[in-house]
Protein backbone atom coordinates (compact mmCIF):
# COMPACT_ATOMS: atom_id res chain seq x y z
CA UNK A 1 0.00 0.00 0.00
CA UNK A 2 2.80 2.54 0.83
CA UNK A 3 4.54 2.13 -2.23
CA UNK A 4 1.01 3.18 -4.12
CA UNK A 5 0.25 6.42 -1.23
CA UNK A 6 4.44 6.96 -1.90
CA UNK A 7 3.64 6.91 -5.62
CA UNK A 8 0.02 8.86 -6.07
CA UNK A 9 1.83 11.62 -3.90
CA UNK A 10 4.67 11.93 -6.03
CA UNK A 11 2.36 12.79 -8.78
CA UNK A 12 0.66 15.64 -6.71
CA UNK A 13 -2.24 13.88 -6.15
CA UNK A 14 -3.95 14.34 -2.59
CA UNK A 15 -4.46 11.33 -0.80
CA UNK A 16 -8.24 11.24 2.16
CA UNK A 17 -7.76 8.32 3.62
CA UNK A 18 -10.93 7.05 5.87
CA UNK A 19 -9.70 4.68 9.26
CA UNK A 20 -12.71 1.87 9.68
CA UNK A 21 -12.72 -1.65 11.22
CA UNK A 22 -15.17 -2.41 8.81
CA UNK A 23 -18.69 -3.73 9.46
CA UNK A 24 -19.32 -0.39 7.32
CA UNK A 25 -22.81 1.03 7.20
CA UNK A 26 -23.96 4.84 6.50
CA UNK A 27 -21.77 6.59 8.74
CA UNK A 28 -19.05 5.52 6.94
CA UNK A 29 -20.75 5.91 3.64
CA UNK A 30 -20.88 9.92 4.67
CA UNK A 31 -16.98 9.79 5.39
CA UNK A 32 -16.22 8.43 2.16
CA UNK A 33 -18.07 10.82 0.37
CA UNK A 34 -16.57 13.42 2.31
CA UNK A 35 -13.26 12.03 1.30
CA UNK A 36 -14.15 11.78 -2.25
CA UNK A 37 -14.99 15.81 -2.36
CA UNK A 38 -11.73 16.61 -0.98
CA UNK A 39 -9.29 13.91 -2.81
CA UNK A 40 -7.72 13.06 -5.76
CA UNK A 41 -7.10 9.25 -4.25
CA UNK A 42 -9.42 8.16 -1.47
CA UNK A 43 -8.16 5.02 0.93
CA UNK A 44 -10.39 3.01 2.96
CA UNK A 45 -8.42 1.13 5.63
CA UNK A 46 -10.73 -1.83 7.38
CA UNK A 47 -8.86 -3.07 9.80
CA UNK A 48 -10.00 -4.70 13.57
CA UNK A 49 -7.34 -3.35 15.84
CA UNK A 50 -6.64 -6.17 18.81
CA UNK A 51 -4.63 -3.25 20.23
CA UNK A 52 -7.61 -1.11 21.01
CA UNK A 53 -10.01 -3.67 22.26
CA UNK A 54 -9.38 -4.58 26.10
CA UNK A 55 -9.37 -7.76 27.57
CA UNK A 56 -13.09 -8.27 27.94
CA UNK A 57 -13.83 -6.59 25.22
CA UNK A 58 -15.38 -8.06 21.97
CA UNK A 59 -12.48 -8.28 19.46
CA UNK A 60 -13.54 -12.32 18.84
CA UNK A 61 -17.50 -11.19 17.81
CA UNK A 62 -16.65 -7.81 16.43
CA UNK A 63 -18.54 -8.02 12.62
CA UNK A 64 -16.07 -8.89 9.80
CA UNK A 65 -18.49 -8.53 6.99
CA UNK A 66 -15.83 -7.81 4.28
CA UNK A 67 -17.01 -9.01 0.96
CA UNK A 68 -19.99 -6.94 1.67
CA UNK A 69 -17.66 -4.29 2.98
CA UNK A 70 -15.77 -4.54 -0.38
CA UNK A 71 -18.65 -4.49 -2.77
CA UNK A 72 -20.08 -1.25 -0.98
CA UNK A 73 -16.80 0.98 -1.36
CA UNK A 74 -16.36 -0.12 -5.02
CA UNK A 75 -20.04 1.15 -5.46
CA UNK A 76 -18.59 4.56 -3.11
CA UNK A 77 -15.57 4.54 -5.93
CA UNK A 78 -12.76 4.56 -3.56
CA UNK A 79 -9.02 4.36 -5.10
CA UNK A 80 -7.78 1.48 -3.09
CA UNK A 81 -8.77 -0.30 -0.11
CA UNK A 82 -5.97 -1.52 2.45
CA UNK A 83 -7.15 -4.30 4.42
CA UNK A 84 -3.97 -5.62 6.01
CA UNK A 85 -3.64 -9.07 8.00
CA UNK A 86 -3.19 -8.71 11.95
CA UNK A 87 0.21 -9.69 11.65
CA UNK A 88 0.78 -7.00 8.62
CA UNK A 89 0.36 -4.62 11.31
CA UNK A 90 1.89 -6.05 14.54
CA UNK A 91 4.68 -8.78 13.55
CA UNK A 92 5.84 -10.75 16.12
CA UNK A 93 8.79 -8.28 16.57
CA UNK A 94 6.01 -5.31 16.75
CA UNK A 95 6.94 -3.33 20.11
CA UNK A 96 6.69 0.39 19.52
CA UNK A 97 3.68 1.93 20.98
CA UNK A 98 1.95 5.76 21.22
CA UNK A 99 1.56 6.78 24.38
CA UNK A 100 -1.07 9.09 24.22
CA UNK A 101 -1.18 10.80 27.77
CA UNK A 102 -3.33 11.60 30.31
CA UNK A 103 -6.28 12.76 28.27
CA UNK A 104 -6.48 9.03 26.85
CA UNK A 105 -7.55 8.25 30.79
CA UNK A 106 -10.37 10.50 31.19
CA UNK A 107 -14.24 9.48 29.61
CA UNK A 108 -13.79 6.50 27.19
CA UNK A 109 -10.20 6.07 28.73
CA UNK A 110 -11.75 5.50 32.26
CA UNK A 111 -14.01 2.52 31.17
CA UNK A 112 -11.28 0.89 28.33
CA UNK A 113 -7.50 1.17 29.90
CA UNK A 114 -4.97 1.14 26.82
CA UNK A 115 -7.44 1.62 24.20
CA UNK A 116 -6.59 5.01 22.74
CA UNK A 117 -2.95 4.09 23.06
CA UNK A 118 -4.23 1.25 20.53
CA UNK A 119 -6.24 3.89 18.61
CA UNK A 120 -3.42 6.14 18.54
CA UNK A 121 -0.54 3.39 17.76
CA UNK A 122 -2.45 2.21 14.80
CA UNK A 123 -3.61 5.49 13.27
CA UNK A 124 -0.18 6.66 13.41
CA UNK A 125 1.08 3.48 11.34
CA UNK A 126 -1.73 3.29 9.03
CA UNK A 127 -1.14 7.52 8.32
CA UNK A 128 2.55 6.24 7.65
CA UNK A 129 1.65 3.25 5.13
CA UNK A 130 -1.02 5.52 3.03
CA UNK A 131 0.24 8.97 3.58
CA UNK A 132 -2.82 11.06 3.55
CA UNK A 133 -3.14 14.39 2.79
CA UNK A 134 -6.75 14.49 4.83
CA UNK A 135 -7.88 11.82 7.41
CA UNK A 136 -12.00 11.51 7.98
CA UNK A 137 -13.13 10.07 11.41
CA UNK A 138 -16.69 10.07 12.83
CA UNK A 139 -17.71 12.70 15.48
CA UNK A 140 -19.52 10.16 17.08
CA UNK A 141 -15.73 8.48 18.39
CA UNK A 142 -15.31 12.56 19.58
CA UNK A 143 -12.78 11.25 21.99
CA UNK A 144 -11.07 9.62 19.04
CA UNK A 145 -10.83 12.96 17.19
CA UNK A 146 -9.53 15.00 20.38
CA UNK A 147 -6.35 12.20 20.64
CA UNK A 148 -5.83 12.13 16.78
CA UNK A 149 -5.82 15.55 16.67
CA UNK A 150 -3.28 15.52 19.27
CA UNK A 151 -1.07 13.08 18.02
CA UNK A 152 -1.02 14.94 14.73
CA UNK A 153 -0.16 18.18 16.25
CA UNK A 154 2.48 16.55 18.67
CA UNK A 155 4.29 15.11 16.38
CA UNK A 156 4.29 17.25 13.62
CA UNK A 157 2.27 15.09 10.97
CA UNK A 158 1.34 16.52 7.75
CA UNK A 159 -2.78 15.39 7.93
CA UNK A 160 -5.68 17.37 8.70
CA UNK A 161 -8.08 15.33 10.85
CA UNK A 162 -11.97 16.14 9.58
CA UNK A 163 -14.32 15.30 12.19
CA UNK A 164 -17.72 14.60 10.18
CA UNK A 165 -20.66 14.68 11.75
CA UNK A 166 -22.62 12.10 13.30
CA UNK A 167 -25.23 9.87 11.07
CA UNK A 168 -28.50 8.98 12.70
CA UNK A 169 -31.23 6.78 12.24
CA UNK A 170 -34.82 8.34 11.96
CA UNK A 171 -35.29 8.08 15.25
CA UNK A 172 -32.02 10.10 16.46
CA UNK A 173 -29.74 7.06 17.61
CA UNK A 174 -26.08 7.33 16.33
CA UNK A 175 -24.91 4.37 13.37
CA UNK A 176 -23.13 2.17 14.66
CA UNK A 177 -21.56 -1.24 14.04
CA UNK A 178 -22.63 -2.36 17.75
CA UNK A 179 -26.20 -1.35 16.95
CA UNK A 180 -26.13 -4.87 15.59
CA UNK A 181 -25.71 -6.18 19.49
CA UNK A 182 -28.96 -4.81 20.98
CA UNK A 183 -32.19 -6.95 21.40
CA UNK A 184 -35.01 -5.42 19.95
CA UNK A 185 -36.30 -4.20 23.65
CA UNK A 186 -33.15 -2.30 24.25
CA UNK A 187 -32.95 -1.04 20.08
CA UNK A 188 -36.37 0.82 21.29
CA UNK A 189 -34.75 2.38 24.58
CA UNK A 190 -31.48 3.57 22.82
CA UNK A 191 -32.73 6.56 21.10
CA UNK A 192 -33.01 8.14 24.62
CA UNK A 193 -29.48 9.00 24.69
CA UNK A 194 -29.78 11.38 21.72
CA UNK A 195 -32.99 12.86 23.39
CA UNK A 196 -31.05 13.12 26.08
CA UNK A 197 -28.33 15.79 24.89
CA UNK A 198 -30.10 17.20 22.49
CA UNK A 199 -32.63 18.48 25.37
CA UNK A 200 -29.24 19.47 26.83
CA UNK A 201 -28.07 21.16 23.81
CA UNK A 202 -31.37 23.24 23.76
CA UNK A 203 -30.77 24.30 27.43
CA UNK A 204 -27.20 25.66 26.31
CA UNK A 205 -28.99 27.20 23.29
CA UNK A 206 -32.10 28.68 25.99
CA UNK A 207 -29.09 30.39 27.89
CA UNK A 208 -27.77 27.47 30.33
CA UNK A 209 -23.90 27.69 30.18
CA UNK A 210 -23.53 26.05 33.89
CA UNK A 211 -21.74 22.79 32.59
CA UNK A 212 -23.03 21.20 35.96
CA UNK A 213 -26.41 21.85 35.45
CA UNK A 214 -26.23 20.93 31.69
CA UNK A 215 -24.82 17.75 33.03
CA UNK A 216 -27.53 16.95 35.37
CA UNK A 217 -30.42 18.00 32.47
CA UNK A 218 -28.43 15.03 31.05
CA UNK A 219 -28.42 12.92 33.95
CA UNK A 220 -32.13 13.09 34.79
CA UNK A 221 -33.50 12.62 31.35
CA UNK A 222 -31.50 9.52 31.05
CA UNK A 223 -32.51 8.23 34.31
CA UNK A 224 -36.18 8.43 32.98
CA UNK A 225 -35.30 5.63 30.64
CA UNK A 226 -35.33 2.11 32.86
CA UNK A 227 -32.54 -0.33 32.02
CA UNK A 228 -29.99 2.28 30.93
CA UNK A 229 -27.24 2.85 33.43
CA UNK A 230 -25.09 5.57 32.74
CA UNK A 231 -21.10 5.62 32.82
CA UNK A 232 -20.48 9.19 32.56
CA UNK A 233 -21.78 12.52 30.98
CA UNK A 234 -19.58 15.45 30.73
CA UNK A 235 -19.43 18.71 29.31
CA UNK A 236 -15.72 19.12 28.00
CA UNK A 237 -13.40 21.66 26.28
CA UNK A 238 -13.00 19.53 22.56
CA UNK A 239 -8.80 20.23 23.10
CA UNK A 240 -7.96 19.98 26.58
CA UNK A 241 -11.11 17.49 27.52
CA UNK A 242 -11.37 19.50 30.70
CA UNK A 243 -14.57 21.48 32.18
CA UNK A 244 -15.40 24.52 30.83
CA UNK A 245 -15.78 26.78 34.17
CA UNK A 246 -19.11 28.29 31.57
CA UNK A 247 -19.93 26.21 28.21
CA UNK A 248 -19.23 27.90 25.27
CA UNK A 249 -20.04 27.11 21.86
CA UNK A 250 -17.80 24.52 20.58
CA UNK A 251 -17.97 22.64 24.04
CA UNK A 252 -18.61 18.89 23.82
CA UNK A 253 -21.52 17.14 25.87
CA UNK A 254 -20.42 13.31 25.84
CA UNK A 255 -22.16 10.69 27.17
CA UNK A 256 -21.80 6.83 27.86
CA UNK A 257 -24.32 4.32 28.69
CA UNK A 258 -25.05 0.77 29.02
CA UNK A 259 -28.05 -1.20 27.95
CA UNK A 260 -27.38 -4.68 29.46
CA UNK A 261 -23.83 -5.40 28.29
CA UNK A 262 -23.46 -2.94 25.45
CA UNK A 263 -22.09 0.34 26.07
CA UNK A 264 -23.36 3.29 23.74
CA UNK A 265 -21.37 6.47 22.96
CA UNK A 266 -23.12 9.80 21.77
CA UNK A 267 -22.59 13.54 22.02
CA UNK A 268 -23.35 16.87 20.84
CA UNK A 269 -21.30 19.90 19.96
CA UNK A 270 -22.86 22.70 21.89
CA UNK A 271 -23.86 25.62 19.66
CA UNK A 272 -22.02 24.47 16.67
CA UNK A 273 -23.04 21.64 13.77
CA UNK A 274 -19.39 20.64 14.52
CA UNK A 275 -16.16 19.70 15.83
CA UNK B 1 10.70 23.49 8.14
CA UNK B 2 7.99 20.84 7.15
CA UNK B 3 6.98 23.49 4.22
CA UNK B 4 10.08 23.56 2.62
CA UNK B 5 10.91 19.73 3.05
CA UNK B 6 7.30 18.69 1.65
CA UNK B 7 7.88 20.63 -1.57
CA UNK B 8 11.75 19.63 -2.13
CA UNK B 9 9.57 15.65 -1.90
CA UNK B 10 7.24 16.85 -4.12
CA UNK B 11 10.02 17.99 -6.67
CA UNK B 12 11.44 14.23 -6.92
CA UNK B 13 14.33 15.13 -4.18
CA UNK B 14 15.26 12.55 -2.11
CA UNK B 15 16.34 14.44 1.36
CA UNK B 16 18.82 12.83 3.33
CA UNK B 17 18.57 14.34 7.50
CA UNK B 18 21.35 14.21 10.06
CA UNK B 19 19.41 14.62 13.36
CA UNK B 20 22.28 15.90 16.24
CA UNK B 21 22.65 17.62 19.34
CA UNK B 22 24.75 20.20 18.02
CA UNK B 23 28.55 20.55 19.31
CA UNK B 24 29.73 19.17 15.99
CA UNK B 25 32.70 16.88 15.36
CA UNK B 26 34.48 14.88 13.09
CA UNK B 27 32.14 12.33 13.84
CA UNK B 28 28.54 14.41 12.86
CA UNK B 29 31.27 15.22 9.99
CA UNK B 30 30.98 11.66 8.52
CA UNK B 31 27.61 11.74 8.87
CA UNK B 32 26.90 14.75 6.75
CA UNK B 33 29.19 13.73 3.83
CA UNK B 34 27.51 9.92 3.64
CA UNK B 35 24.06 11.86 3.69
CA UNK B 36 25.67 14.07 1.01
CA UNK B 37 26.45 11.96 -1.23
CA UNK B 38 23.45 9.66 -1.15
CA UNK B 39 21.12 12.37 -1.22
CA UNK B 40 19.73 15.52 -3.46
CA UNK B 41 19.00 17.65 0.01
CA UNK B 42 20.30 17.45 3.08
CA UNK B 43 18.98 18.74 6.31
CA UNK B 44 20.83 18.60 10.06
CA UNK B 45 18.78 19.18 12.77
CA UNK B 46 20.49 20.41 15.72
CA UNK B 47 18.28 20.19 19.34
CA UNK B 48 18.78 19.34 22.79
CA UNK B 49 16.47 17.51 23.19
CA UNK B 50 15.28 17.80 26.97
CA UNK B 51 13.19 14.36 26.83
CA UNK B 52 15.96 12.67 26.39
CA UNK B 53 18.13 13.69 29.24
CA UNK B 54 17.44 12.36 32.35
CA UNK B 55 16.54 14.43 35.70
CA UNK B 56 20.53 14.22 37.45
CA UNK B 57 22.36 14.75 33.47
CA UNK B 58 24.03 17.42 31.54
CA UNK B 59 21.19 19.03 29.93
CA UNK B 60 21.48 22.37 31.15
CA UNK B 61 25.64 22.48 30.85
CA UNK B 62 25.14 19.94 27.39
CA UNK B 63 27.23 22.45 24.86
CA UNK B 64 25.40 24.66 22.51
CA UNK B 65 28.04 26.25 20.08
CA UNK B 66 25.16 26.80 17.76
CA UNK B 67 27.78 29.84 15.24
CA UNK B 68 29.93 27.74 15.20
CA UNK B 69 27.71 24.73 14.42
CA UNK B 70 26.50 26.70 11.68
CA UNK B 71 29.74 27.52 10.05
CA UNK B 72 30.60 24.15 10.12
CA UNK B 73 27.84 22.46 8.74
CA UNK B 74 27.68 25.84 5.85
CA UNK B 75 31.25 24.78 4.87
CA UNK B 76 30.13 21.12 4.93
CA UNK B 77 27.49 22.47 1.89
CA UNK B 78 23.99 21.19 3.74
CA UNK B 79 20.84 22.57 2.37
CA UNK B 80 19.17 23.29 5.38
CA UNK B 81 19.64 23.61 8.91
CA UNK B 82 16.44 23.04 11.36
CA UNK B 83 17.16 24.46 14.98
CA UNK B 84 13.96 24.68 16.45
CA UNK B 85 13.49 26.32 20.13
CA UNK B 86 12.68 23.97 22.78
CA UNK B 87 8.79 25.10 22.98
CA UNK B 88 8.76 24.35 18.70
CA UNK B 89 9.04 20.53 19.55
CA UNK B 90 7.54 20.48 22.63
CA UNK B 91 4.80 23.33 23.01
CA UNK B 92 2.73 23.61 26.15
CA UNK B 93 0.15 21.52 25.59
CA UNK B 94 2.46 18.50 24.53
CA UNK B 95 1.31 15.24 25.90
CA UNK B 96 2.22 12.11 23.35
CA UNK B 97 5.36 10.37 23.48
CA UNK B 98 6.75 7.18 21.86
CA UNK B 99 6.55 4.18 24.45
CA UNK B 100 9.84 1.94 22.97
CA UNK B 101 8.63 -1.44 24.70
CA UNK B 102 11.43 -3.47 26.50
CA UNK B 103 14.79 -3.22 24.29
CA UNK B 104 14.66 0.36 26.38
CA UNK B 105 15.18 -0.83 29.45
CA UNK B 106 18.41 -2.86 28.66
CA UNK B 107 22.05 -1.33 28.75
CA UNK B 108 22.37 2.17 28.02
CA UNK B 109 18.19 1.66 29.28
CA UNK B 110 18.84 0.21 32.45
CA UNK B 111 21.30 3.53 33.48
CA UNK B 112 19.05 6.39 31.71
CA UNK B 113 15.11 5.22 32.20
CA UNK B 114 13.35 7.34 30.24
CA UNK B 115 15.93 8.17 27.42
CA UNK B 116 15.03 6.12 24.88
CA UNK B 117 11.29 7.16 25.03
CA UNK B 118 12.23 10.96 24.73
CA UNK B 119 14.71 9.87 21.65
CA UNK B 120 12.16 8.33 19.78
CA UNK B 121 9.48 10.81 20.52
CA UNK B 122 11.75 13.47 19.16
CA UNK B 123 13.47 11.38 16.29
CA UNK B 124 9.70 11.15 14.76
CA UNK B 125 8.96 14.48 15.27
CA UNK B 126 11.88 15.35 13.66
CA UNK B 127 11.08 12.77 10.46
CA UNK B 128 7.47 14.33 10.22
CA UNK B 129 9.39 17.53 10.10
CA UNK B 130 11.93 16.82 7.77
CA UNK B 131 10.74 13.91 5.49
CA UNK B 132 13.65 12.69 5.11
CA UNK B 133 14.00 9.33 2.76
CA UNK B 134 17.13 8.63 4.31
CA UNK B 135 18.47 9.37 8.18
CA UNK B 136 21.95 8.70 9.37
CA UNK B 137 22.99 8.39 12.90
CA UNK B 138 26.46 7.34 14.42
CA UNK B 139 27.26 3.73 15.07
CA UNK B 140 29.02 5.06 18.90
CA UNK B 141 24.98 5.04 20.15
CA UNK B 142 24.76 1.73 19.23
CA UNK B 143 21.32 0.81 20.76
CA UNK B 144 19.74 4.09 19.41
CA UNK B 145 20.39 2.67 15.92
CA UNK B 146 18.64 -0.90 16.80
CA UNK B 147 15.48 1.36 18.31
CA UNK B 148 15.29 3.89 15.95
CA UNK B 149 15.20 0.97 13.89
CA UNK B 150 12.62 -0.50 15.34
CA UNK B 151 10.74 2.30 15.50
CA UNK B 152 10.34 3.05 11.61
CA UNK B 153 9.63 -1.21 11.26
CA UNK B 154 6.89 -1.21 13.46
CA UNK B 155 5.19 2.58 12.65
CA UNK B 156 6.10 1.69 8.95
CA UNK B 157 7.77 5.17 8.27
CA UNK B 158 9.28 5.67 4.84
CA UNK B 159 12.57 6.12 6.24
CA UNK B 160 15.59 4.02 5.69
CA UNK B 161 18.10 4.04 8.77
CA UNK B 162 21.49 4.52 7.95
CA UNK B 163 24.20 3.79 10.59
CA UNK B 164 27.68 5.47 10.14
CA UNK B 165 30.78 3.66 11.27
CA UNK B 166 32.51 5.34 14.58
CA UNK B 167 35.27 7.72 13.99
CA UNK B 168 37.70 7.87 16.35
CA UNK B 169 40.73 9.82 17.68
CA UNK B 170 44.27 8.27 16.46
CA UNK B 171 44.30 7.02 20.35
CA UNK B 172 41.24 5.09 19.19
CA UNK B 173 38.62 7.10 21.55
CA UNK B 174 35.68 7.20 19.62
CA UNK B 175 34.85 10.92 19.03
CA UNK B 176 31.92 12.57 21.59
CA UNK B 177 30.67 15.77 23.05
CA UNK B 178 30.99 14.83 25.66
CA UNK B 179 34.39 13.95 25.74
CA UNK B 180 34.66 17.66 26.49
CA UNK B 181 34.28 16.61 29.88
CA UNK B 182 36.76 14.42 30.84
CA UNK B 183 40.28 16.15 32.34
CA UNK B 184 43.20 15.53 31.05
CA UNK B 185 44.43 12.17 33.15
CA UNK B 186 40.99 10.88 32.66
CA UNK B 187 41.05 11.32 28.58
CA UNK B 188 44.52 9.56 28.68
CA UNK B 189 42.47 6.74 30.02
CA UNK B 190 39.60 6.81 27.92
CA UNK B 191 40.98 4.74 25.05
CA UNK B 192 41.13 1.48 27.31
CA UNK B 193 37.66 1.43 26.43
CA UNK B 194 38.34 0.82 22.74
CA UNK B 195 41.59 -1.21 23.20
CA UNK B 196 39.55 -3.44 25.67
CA UNK B 197 36.87 -4.22 22.57
CA UNK B 198 39.06 -4.53 19.93
CA UNK B 199 40.57 -7.39 21.38
CA UNK B 200 37.71 -8.85 22.07
CA UNK B 201 37.00 -8.58 18.78
CA UNK B 202 40.22 -10.01 18.02
CA UNK B 203 39.37 -12.97 20.14
CA UNK B 204 36.49 -13.78 17.73
CA UNK B 205 38.16 -13.52 14.65
CA UNK B 206 40.29 -15.74 15.98
CA UNK B 207 37.84 -18.00 16.91
CA UNK B 208 36.14 -17.73 20.23
CA UNK B 209 32.44 -17.47 19.86
CA UNK B 210 31.36 -17.89 23.28
CA UNK B 211 29.98 -14.34 24.29
CA UNK B 212 30.18 -15.00 28.54
CA UNK B 213 34.05 -15.51 27.23
CA UNK B 214 34.10 -12.29 25.00
CA UNK B 215 32.92 -10.18 27.48
CA UNK B 216 34.95 -11.72 30.15
CA UNK B 217 38.00 -10.86 28.10
CA UNK B 218 36.89 -7.11 27.82
CA UNK B 219 35.97 -6.85 31.38
CA UNK B 220 39.70 -8.21 32.41
CA UNK B 221 41.22 -5.70 29.99
CA UNK B 222 39.11 -2.98 31.61
CA UNK B 223 40.27 -3.98 35.17
CA UNK B 224 43.40 -3.44 34.20
CA UNK B 225 42.85 0.56 33.90
CA UNK B 226 42.37 1.87 37.81
CA UNK B 227 39.98 4.64 37.47
CA UNK B 228 37.73 3.15 35.15
CA UNK B 229 34.08 1.63 36.27
CA UNK B 230 32.58 -0.71 33.89
CA UNK B 231 28.83 -0.52 33.70
CA UNK B 232 27.89 -3.31 31.33
CA UNK B 233 29.50 -4.57 28.78
CA UNK B 234 27.32 -6.62 26.73
CA UNK B 235 27.95 -9.34 23.50
CA UNK B 236 24.21 -8.70 21.77
CA UNK B 237 21.97 -9.41 18.56
CA UNK B 238 21.86 -6.26 16.28
CA UNK B 239 18.21 -6.46 16.35
CA UNK B 240 16.89 -8.34 19.53
CA UNK B 241 19.58 -6.78 22.22
CA UNK B 242 19.26 -10.83 23.40
CA UNK B 243 22.95 -12.61 24.24
CA UNK B 244 23.28 -15.38 21.19
CA UNK B 245 24.54 -18.57 22.65
CA UNK B 246 27.48 -18.37 20.04
CA UNK B 247 28.49 -15.00 18.83
CA UNK B 248 28.07 -15.08 14.68
CA UNK B 249 29.23 -11.74 12.49
CA UNK B 250 26.89 -8.90 13.23
CA UNK B 251 26.53 -9.30 16.36
CA UNK B 252 28.06 -6.49 18.68
CA UNK B 253 29.72 -6.46 21.60
CA UNK B 254 29.25 -2.65 23.05
CA UNK B 255 30.35 -1.51 26.77
CA UNK B 256 29.63 1.69 28.75
CA UNK B 257 32.10 2.79 31.55
CA UNK B 258 32.92 5.95 34.01
CA UNK B 259 35.89 7.95 34.92
CA UNK B 260 34.70 9.59 37.38
CA UNK B 261 31.11 11.20 36.86
CA UNK B 262 31.51 10.66 32.97
CA UNK B 263 29.81 7.50 31.33
CA UNK B 264 31.72 7.12 28.07
CA UNK B 265 30.02 3.93 25.54
CA UNK B 266 31.82 2.41 23.06
CA UNK B 267 30.99 -0.85 20.99
CA UNK B 268 32.62 -2.92 18.16
CA UNK B 269 30.23 -4.93 15.35
CA UNK B 270 32.23 -8.32 15.57
CA UNK B 271 33.09 -9.74 12.36
CA UNK B 272 32.11 -6.65 10.31
CA UNK B 273 32.69 -3.30 9.58
CA UNK B 274 29.55 -1.51 10.55
CA UNK B 275 25.78 -2.33 11.85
Amino acid sequence: MQEQAVAWRHAGDEIGVVPTMGALHAGHDSLVARARRENQRVIVTVFVNPAQFGPNEDFARYPRPFDQDRARLEALGVDAIFHPAVDQIYPPAFKTRVDPGPLAEVLEGKSRPGHFAGVLTVVLKLFNLTQPKRAYFGQKDFQQVVLVRQLVRDFGLPVRIVAVPTVRHTDGLAISSRNAYLDPGQRQLAPAVHHAITEAAHGFAGGETDPVRLEALTRERLAATPGLVLDYVAVVDDTTLSRPAHAIPGNVLAVAVKLGSIRLIDNVVLGAERL
